[in-house]
């Protein structure tokens, strides 16, 4: 394993997601991996961490979650901008070597099904809590973190290194089309 | 009305909050106000514009929600950052005159019975859409948005502009603690 990529501790897993970043949501089933962009992801509970994410029908990784009940959430930097919108945009069912052709490079974890991608800074490796009514009425999946990851180079101690780390390790926060934010710099409120 | 506060279409309304910040949630109910901060609201769809919020048992705000059904969520600035942090750990059951004692100033909207928060860059209205289930397991709310408000010295014609309104503008985003980045600079994606 890349020797940058460390545990971080259940309890502070929604850290990672907490400053609203665009993700990369991926899952695999039946031998097929997929990545998609999500705006849409939210943290939902620190003890045991939850998230919420929502898949829309016409995503193939929706299925790929649905049928192996678990997915990985991946937060992209500023270096992966153009990747990030590309998985956000090309379909699997139109492209079914998408992955390749964008150059996503996946890796993966010891007893997770869903592939890591490559160069992102964080990961939370999921486990969908079934709630079909929510899922078909609103798109809206919820799911348990079983385990969670970081690159070190930009968040460790559990907290992120924004500040320090270099511009191209800064997470995205998309607003619509191809616009994007950059997160900025920190900012200390007063106990 | 302030004169800088104008209508965002209902259609636009996920673009207010579609970067992740984090939000101060108002609600009235019984004459009482209140306003909270949460890292945990997400756009949920276009349109019907919808989102969701995570407002915890133990929230004086929930139950003001709770009792009428609707609530304002609105995008605080950097000019607020104190703001947010306080009213995100005071408590209206310890002070009840937490709104006046932290200076928060409210306005009212018509035919909008929670009040707004003044000084915010962005404001949805939303109606909560009735899922005991899910309210009471996760504490999670959906809801949908009746109405969109932008300050239009920083979000006018369907997008932000962070990068020319002055840092005093730009938007919360909460990692942990007293810990917040503020956004950052645009990124434009190759289509």
């Amino acid at each position: 394993m890349d020797p940058h990529v460390s545990p971080v501790g259940l309890d502070k897993a929604y850290r990672l997601i907490n400053h609203g970043p665009t993700v990369l949501v991926s899952a695999r089933a039946g031998g097929v991996d997929n990545v998609m962009a999500a705006a849409w992801a939210c943290a939902l509970d620190f003890a045991p961490s939850k998230l919420t994410v929502v898949l829309d029908k016409i995503a193939a990784t929706r299925g790929l979650v649905e049928a192996s009940g678990s997915f990985v959430i991946q937060v992209p930097t500023v270096a992966q901008l153009e990747l990030t919108r590309a998985v956000g945009t090309r379909s699997l069912g139109e492209e079914p070597d998408k992955l390749e052709r964008i150059g996503v490079e996946l890796f993966r974890m010891a007893d997770i099904e869903a592939p890591f991608v490559r160069g992102c800074s964080a990961w939370l490796a999921c486990r969908v809590i079934p709630e079909p009514h929510i899922q078909q009425a609103y798109d809206l999946f919820i799911a348990e973190v079983v385990g969670a990851w970081a690159d070190t180079r930009v968040f460790r101690d559990g907290r992120w290194f924004f500040e320090s780390a270099g511009p191209e390790w800064r997470s995205l926060h998309h607003v619509s089309g191809g616009h994007f934010y950059a997160i900025g710099e920190p900012l200390a409120a007063p106990a």
